[in-house]
């Protein structure tokens, strides 16, 4: 039987749910929207050719992001998974280390932990927040590690742990509380991966701006976008120097001569790029209403559907909710496979939640603690159509 | 006695013979640009909400530089130095390894070698190329390697030698059948940097189409330009797929799961960059003219001088003459400094070339080879001011 036979009165009940918010159009999970001075922005870079590694939209980007967010400096790069990995070369990550990364994020978490030469050692999530559970992984620490020398050591595999980068998973920010005193009390740098939470707050002040580095980004998928982009938050004036002067092949200054002190990296962001950031953040404020907007229609939707609710902002912070969910209640674990199957055939797409990166090839043999939310977050969550202009527009 | 007074007759002969090609305006190293479909391009991704990892332009690009270049595929990438980096990842280039680079070049170069867990071992250069000499090269081996299980194997260091990366310098292309029948004989993989020879022949075939890989890029400063980005160049399909793999984060073609096979990048270059290139890519051939036309106009220029001459592409190549370059006879070098003075005091901007990659502090104690020629020439050239609109417009 096709995958449209076998759709059951609930997956009609909830397809039908979608599209009272979505419309019967094609519906993306996430689709930019450009009503601002993107173009203008656009053609001033053309018509002074500063399209690349100079201009002022670059200077302009970051210092809106820093505004924004209230973190004192922002960097901006070629994209998150570049921001991660700068930012963990500047905690102090090196070869051999261990970095501990929640099991249910994208795989540029991990990945960027590779690149620095270290292994991600994966933590379960917790339900409330989807994120990594620092009451859970205090206990693992306190059974699984010891300190030597002031470091955090993985009794089994000898090496330092030396960092931790929660995820603020959809836009929800992770208990950053908890997260805190773990950090402190096993002598752990904290590397916030905001690159979905732009706009999401925890106990009213922005995400990514807790820990040594936070990290945006703004692919086409994000809040905002300036095509492929990210940027690096921090409070700290030295750290920013270090990360501009990393992300520029580490050149020192000097009007002819080509001097580096560091192996660098080719990671500064076009200025072409930030100008369409700029405008993009122009209409931040508005995307974000309309996100908000979003959720509230989807919560009324479903209000009445036994067996599925939408994902709720956890309490004491206010998300962005940058990616609706649906999640399902444990007897109703079937329905997962199904909905997908009958919303995407009709081109509203929807998707489950990454395969936990403990499960990938590269990270096979990853160190991990037991990761039972984890397990059964995958079995339970599905995406949902999230653009801020199926509420912005047409839908308002 | 400050820079401007110390100016002799002949410094100001030559900054009269620069600005009797630049005018007396101003004039960068290089400047980009647009007289084409730019802005057009760029406001057909913002209508169509494309502008990140998915959309025409990317696929038109990189048909067109594999069309330009007669390569069989084109991968686009965010830059040069992940082109690279990828490059040297897909040729086998492991930690421990050491690869041929040459003294002279962008930092780049050695860097991706660096960020594969590699040591760059540097290469002298020749006189009539200013690259990579494969003659001196070849007798170097030969004294310094031995040939262990068909691998050539550095007798000091005791690590394999896998690759080499010939870089065409300013766009002239390095002496490719010296270096084809040197990687051959001592089992090299060639990788050719041709960041900056796009449009570069050597014996009527393109530069970066000799070796498994060629790598170009399109920074501001380069023939082309999207903003930021550069491209791998490869005539092995099986090279190519998994150079888009590992460039998309190596994840595996599904409707919604996420599943990722190796260890990938997040390297693909966004469609609002590669809108740039398709415009850029329409008017290669003029800049090209004119670029050449430059050359011939700074030929004419310092004709008459004695002690100075316009670098002259190499025999058996037509080079697309990217970076224009005055070279000092060894009985003027007290020159140099003192034509980088009163040009750039004058806003006309001229460089030495890079300080050699082995006299920087990452790569001090980088294996190398003796490096006369490399010394001898930083000390001898000059770059030029060189934009194609040089001899494109008001100047034509």
């Amino acid at each position: 039987m096709s995958a449209i036979l076998r759709k059951s009165a609930k997956s009609s009940e909830i397809l039908g749910a979608i599209k009272s918010v979505v419309g019967d159009e094609p519906a993306n999970l996430h689709e930019p929207s450009f009503e601002g001075n993107e173009l203008e922005y656009l053609k001033e870079c053309i018509e002074s050719t500063f399209v690349s590694s100079s201009g002022k939209y670059v200077d302009k980007f970051e210092d809106e992001l820093a505004a924004f967010t209230s973190a004192k400096f922002a960097i901006s790069v070629v994209n998150g998974t570049a921001a991660l990995h700068l930012s963990l070369i500047l905690s102090g990550v090196k070869p051999g280390d261990e970095v501990l990364v929640p099991a249910l994020s994208f795989v540029a978490t991990a990945n960027a932990v590779a690149y620095c030469g270290a292994t991600p050692h994966f933590v379960d999530s917790n339900y409330e927040t989807l994120g990594l559970d620092a009451n859970r992984l205090r206990e693992y620490l306190r059974v699984e590690t010891k300190m030597v020398n002031g470091y955090c050591v993985n009794k089994k595999t000898q090496r330092i742990i030396r960092a931790v980068v929660p995820m603020h998973t959809f836009g929800h920010p992770v208990d950053i509380d908890g997260v805190l005193t773990l950090a402190s009390d096993f002598n752990l740098q904290l590397i916030e991966d905001a690159a979905e939470s732009l706009g999401s707050l925890y106990r009213n002040r922005h995400t990514g701006t807790f820990g040594s580095f936070g990290v945006l980004s703004f692919n086409g998928n994000k809040t905002i976008t300036t095509g492929g982009g990210g940027a690096i938050l921090t409070n700290n004036e030295e750290f920013a120097t270090k990360a501009k002067h990393m992300s520029t092949t580490a050149r020192l200054k000097h009007n002819w001569e080509f001097k580096h002190d560091e192996i660098g990296f080719n990671y500064r962001m076009p200025n072409l790029n930030a100008a369409l950031g700029c405008a993009q953040m122009e209409k931040l404020p508005e995307k974000l209403q309309a996100k908000k907007r979003l959720f509230h229609k989807y919560s009324e939707a479903f209000s009445g559907i036994k067996g599925v609710k939408i994902f709720v902002e956890p309490q004491g912070s206010n998300s962005n909710y940058w990616l609706q969910t649906l999640i399902l209640s444990e007897d109703n674990l079937e329905l997962r496979d199904e909905i997908l199957e009958v919303t995407n055939a009709q081109k509203i797409m929807t998707r489950p939640i990454w395969t936990p990166l403990s499960e990938l090839r590269p990270y096979f043999s990853s160190p991990s603690m037991k990761l039972d939310v984890v397990k059964s977050l995958e079995k339970r969550l599905i995406s949902l159509p999230s653009s801020p202009s199926l509420s912005l527009e047409k839908h308002a």
